[in-house]
């Protein structure tokens, strides 16, 4: 543990079992990272998490473009980093952070339904979730049919046939994934090209994966559970049903920012927390790093984001970079 | 391979062997991550490098800070990256871009004892190298207590004896962060005073830190690793022996930016390609990541750096931010 300096910051002379130098509040690979940086820096180091570790890579197919690892599951990836992580710390997991705000002294208290934590820096690594399409129909009939993580849900659909609604990387990973464990794909798209990876593209094709574009989904249908879709040609204008048993909509992700505003954290255009290269925000000792930072959403990208932002707070609480002659 | 749009950009009708949408100058994690991501993306790549792919990870001990990995080798890493590069190209080892410049077309002509190449665009991974101490025994205990890393390797002498050589903010911190850690530190500095802001030499007191002034390290001593180093003082020229397990040389590093100079990109205060955090640099078309790009030069942060760089490419290469309204 490393003591505080500088004006701004008050020396903690000692410091109680639930008091932590940082505080690292998200455990996907960017909180994780973040942790052994933290930990290794000595720095004693609070990681916690609504959920399981692992954030978004528990719902992730196989992956491909983590470096070392040619070819891997999501949840293998997220065992592989916690089991790392664990060597330094041990995680809050399925601990939520209901609220955030700062003491007298400018330590920040994070309330939890275990009760309170005191930090004396933040890094939010919370994340984002996938985007609803807003269609009639989409609520009414989540969990029967209705999904947005192909990995947990498409062995259900195996044998059947089922709509992929988006025109991303991820909906043409998930479509090459439900293709490959025997579904029939049906990709929905409303533009006229996918904004998927040429590599993605080609897989597509090489697959037989039908795809429709300038469509939208217009309403979901089913009766205990999803029947079909009524689409609308964008082109045309005419509007048909396709059966299908199960709609997987991979249509973007809005960042976990509600712990970003009651800190006033200031935002980007597209709602992600704004970050310089240091992963630094706009408020004093708190840093954010992977999907809520927005930038290129990838996981060895939130790794270095994690690494990156666990120097800075280390730095920052050493020798606070806005008090350097 | 995709084609070229945007005003600035001539349109590749046909390619030779050749010719490529995009070159990465240097092998080492940034190199490599970023050509499985521009090989996925559909670019045409050439990975090129004048030595052996790994790039510095060929001479890092042990590594347990890159997530996954809770404790592996650099040459083991670096392997099991280079297998995955090499399920997306076959890169090019030991041959080195001698010379690059720009043709008519705003292509870049990349001169090699091989020949000549040409890209649309470049990511400049070139790297930089630790500046040696140049004393007797330092070549021989790389790797064996001679380090020129604390974040990397100080947690392998936690609760040791250890030097830390040099007197600037880096030197300083590491030996902050060796302490904090839990080894005995010794600071050696040439000269009379630190260079390191006076915030590190602050905490470097507050925490015990000793310090010897206008002491030079005039040879590392060791068995099989490091046992001590042999100082001299300059104000008395006295020599003498202190007992210490490893050695830490922190006296400045050098970013290889040759080939980046002879193309006009802007580097930093520090020598060091600037780019912002799509890894942009000064120059279109022109990227850079890893070490030549400074900030955190950790191995899980140039791995994310490329994935940035190589996306930031193949967007500007597919819609140049500079044409998008």
């Amino acid at each position: 543990m490393i003591g505080a300096t500088g004006p701004t910051a008050s020396v903690v002379i000692t410091m109680g079992e639930r008091d932590y130098d940082l505080a690292i509040i998200g455990a996907g690979p960017a909180g994780m990272t973040a942790a052994i940086y933290a930990v290794r820096s000595g720095l004693k180091t609070l990681l916690i998490d609504a959920g399981m570790a692992g954030g978004q890579l528990q719902i992730s197919p196989e992956i491909e473009n983590f470096p070392t690892w040619r070819k891997i599951t999501g949840p293998e990836l997220a065992e592989k980093m916690k089991q790392h992580t664990e060597d330094y710390l041990s995680m809050h997991e399925f601990e939520a952070v209901e609220d955030i705000s700062r003491d007298d002294e400018g330590r920040f208290v994070l309330s939890t339904p275990k009760g309170e934590y005191r930090s004396r820096a933040i890094i939010l690594t919370t994340g984002a979730s996938h985007r609803k399409l807003g269609a009639p129909g989409e609520e009414e009939f989540a969990g029967r049919g209705v999904s947005y993580c192909a990995t947990c849900d498409g062995f259900f659909f195996r044998g059947k046939r089922v709509a992929m609604v988006g025109g991303g990387n991820t909906a043409a990973a998930e479509a090459i994934y439900l293709k490959s464990i025997g579904c029939e794909v049906v990709l929905i798209h409303r533009r006229d090209t996918l904004r998927a990876e040429k590599r993605y593209q080609d897989k597509l094709k090489e697959m037989g994966v039908e795809i429709l574009y300038s469509h939208v989904v217009e309403e979901i249908l089913g009766d205990q559970t999803v029947t079909g879709v009524r689409l609308k040609d964008l082109k045309s204008g005419e509007e048909r049903v396709i059966e299908v048993s199960g709609v997987f909509i991979s249509v973007g992700e809005d960042p976990h920012t509600a712990l970003a505003t009651k800190l006033g954290v200031e935002l980007d255009d597209e709602g992600f927390i704004r970050v310089d290269r240091s992963m630094r925000t706009s408020e004093r000792y708190i840093y954010a790093a992977g999907d809520v930072a927005g930038g290129v959403r990838q996981i060895i990208v939130a790794c270095g984001e994690g690494a990156v932002a666990a120097t800075s707070a280390y730095e920052d609480l050493v020798n606070p970079y806005w008090v350097k002659k």
